[in-house]
């Protein structure tokens, strides 16, 4: 006969009877399919009310401990879920190892507006806050699509109306939003080599996708054509890690491509060009656009810092309308704080300005490691692969050693570094991704020297 | 023969000429399948070189006009995707207009903590400058996921990890990222009534769903076995709109349903538990769960702000594993800034201050607009539904007069009210909802008049 032992110091009696038998179960004493006693009996032998067995019986009929069959009884269930068990050791929550990383794009603390920030969303929190608290449409505040219109003339050249501006809480939930807008049937290609993520967002989203290998001009119309996808992901200005611009005639290729199908289209991801170092850039597939088919993307996460978690899209008229109709029920992911305070920070110069100093800092940065490589041991032994746009360039080395090598030899000092076949479904690249955007000069020739005395 | 004056004042040269063309095309003059002149002859004629020639095509081609034939010419087009044309109008940028509304939810200026939030703000842009900068996990930083754990033991009786949690931006995200978590292929049942943006969330991620109707506690096992679902997309803890809290043996029969199965889960939504009037709430699911089938999901939209886009999930363990591996990837949502505000704002002990400070003038609001009832003429034909938790309750009006005759009979006045068939596919429940959280006395003084006189 089942009995326990119940005291007045251990929390509610249902509890500890609940959890004894619980221990009873896991130990094996009872067995699946053991019937348990009559609340009746079970309440005078542990000396408890029938309440107080029927609320332990229903505790682990809830855990899956226990099974009601009616008018039968109570009996020990023969299924069970992997229980919860005692909270988690915070492992998980243990900073990663922080090293040096060639190829990372860590900011400096100097490299965010801290100051005028401040001063801005203090102006922000004090002078408007009925507006702060007024719900926000799924587009984004006016404001901000205003002043990122205005942005995008004059960085840009492109003629875009704030009402075609979609604002989201980075560029991986726009991707979401673009999934359920164009239609999850489409097949999308993305490029290879290419943004890793892109693929584990779509797998996520059961996303048909399909990649699709680049030449030296970038992704080329035929094999797109012949991939079968309905829309390409592509970063033609800037692309990432090649560091490939498309050229002109690739871009009306592609447009044309897109041109002669309805469902058909390009995202076009422009991520860092805030920070190109030519003075003509090519324009963006958007500004050639005729046809409704390119979806124009863009990030505050390189132009002022990852961790502001704005970025947005300019959609084609026709999904603009599409979007307002089928998709402004969500609310906005991005908090009006940030969204006011970021309007103010543009229209107000801001950011201009911001842009213009880093863009400054960037090129003397970028000739600062190139000086390095230029005057270390392994300047005979590569090439760097340079490009006009963004934050990193490519560094090939002329070696027979495989890729893992290099970058095992480096992390034994503690030296983390990115080759192209990370990005890639080919392996031995021979090519190393250099982020020059905050690199250490002392990291950078140590890296040096490790490379060219394995090679 | 195709000609045309093209001058230096109007821009590129090859852009007047494909619009001098796009412009026959769109006027009939040029028609489907007519052939264009070759470059050369084109040239020619229009005194431009075959370059300008060549790129005024491309842009037709990139725009749909033009189709180019291999080894034969060029053609108008007879396929085209519908023209982007002038900006749209900012129309869509008005406000809509803001009308007193007696089951709106709209905050006023005093109910948030403009001055402690600014202050914390400041704190955390001027000490945390690195951390701010640094990438954010997933699930969001630490910091917060722990303040938000001791939040829950607290207020909640909760015991969770802060590796359970995760941040993101406003739940509608977080229903995302729980369908790729849980799986596309699972059916979700949702509550009818209930709320009416969970069922256009799941259309819009192309997931199956299925509405299962209340009764006078809520959701039952029963119906919600027969519906054959897989997860249970609950609020029982306040329903919205009922107002329903789900008792007790209710819970239990759900749990029981739910670790009957590997693939069945419980997704608790407790939007507005803080201000629950009743002192000894029923515990949440989460807390009487023990087969880890149960996540538990809350905001700070209404206990904060709903502008400020944080809302958090507590996995079950087996569950929070499957995050870490499979979802990782994915950045948080939610800015560093907010984050490391909102955790100072909740570990300082300012949350706590600011739940007590709003519970009492929400309890006082709540008997207030009760009494302004009680004293209508409208007193004898209407029954107060009233339940212990949340910020709205029921106003059953006894009358044979549709909700939509009592909804325009108010609009004609400028007061907008919801009545509970808006949330279901019942008619006419004359039954409306009354969020009292910041109702303007003469407004709803003036509205019991209305509805007095029309029933």
């Amino acid at each position: 006969m089942l009995t326990y032992t119940l005291n007045d110091t251990d929390g509610p009696k249902y509890l500890q009877l609940s959890k004894l038998i619980k221990a009873d179960v896991e130990s094996g004493k009872l067995k699946a399919g053991d019937r348990l006693p009559s609340k009746r009996t079970f309440a005078r032998n542990s000396g408890v009310s029938t309440i107080t067995v029927q609320n332990a019986y229903d505790q682990l009929i809830s855990e899956g401990y226990v099974t009601a069959v009616e008018k039968k009884g109570y009996y020990v269930s023969s299924f069970r879920k992997p229980l919860k068990t005692a909270p988690v050791i915070e492992s998980t929550d243990l900073p990663e190892p922080d090293l040096p990383d060639l190829s990372g794009n860590r900011m400096r603390e100097e490299s965010f507006p801290f100051s005028i920030w401040s001063k801005l969303l203090r102006e922000t929190l004090s002078t408007d806050r009925d507006k702060l608290l007024s719900p926000i449409r799924a587009e984004g505040v006016p404001e901000l699509r205003k002043a990122i219109a205005g942005h995008l003339a004059s960085f840009r050249g492109m003629s875009v109306s704030p009402s075609q501006i979609v604002i989201g809480a980075g560029t991986e939930y726009l991707y979401s939003l673009l999934i359920q807008l164009l239609g999850r049937e489409l097949v999308y290609a993305i490029e290879d080599p290419g943004y890793g993520k892109l693929s584990r967002i779509y797998a996520a989203n059961a996303i048909k996708y399909t990649k699709v290998p680049l030449d030296e001009k970038g992704l080329s119309a035929e094999l797109l054509c012949s991939s079968g996808a309905d829309v390409a992901h592509i970063s033609p200005n800037h692309h990432f890690p090649t560091g490939i611009t498309m050229p002109l005639e690739r871009r009306y290729e592609l447009l044309a491509w897109a041109a002669a199908k309805e469902t058909r289209f390009i995202i076009e991801d422009d991520y860092d060009s805030e920070f190109r170092v030519s003075k003509s850039p090519v324009p963006t597939m958007y500004s050639l656009d005729g046809s409704g088919s390119v979806i124009y993307m863009n990030t505050f996460s390189k132009s002022l810092a990852s961790t502001i978690r704005i970025s947005y899209m300019v959609l084609p008229e026709t999904l603009g309308d599409t979007f307002r109709r089928e998709l402004s029920f969500y609310a906005s992911t991005v908090p009006s704080f940030e969204q006011y305070t970021l309007s103010r920070f543009i229209s107000e110069g801001y950011f201009e300005k911001h842009i213009n100093r880093m863009r400054l800092y960037y090129i003397r940065q970028r000739q600062a490691v190139i000086d390095e490589i230029l005057m270390s041991p392994l300047k005979d032994s590569c090439t760097i692969i340079e490009n006009s746009a963004g934050l990193h360039f490519i560094l090939s080395i002329n070696t027979e050693k495989s890729d893992e090598t290099i970058k095992s030899e480096l992390l034994k000092e503690g030296i983390k570094i990115t080759s192209l076949s990370d990005y890639s479904s080919i392996k031995d690249s021979h090519k190393f991704i250099i982020n020059y955007s905050n690199l250490d000069m002392k990291i950078l020739r140590k890296s040096l020297l490790i490379i060219s005395g394995i090679i």
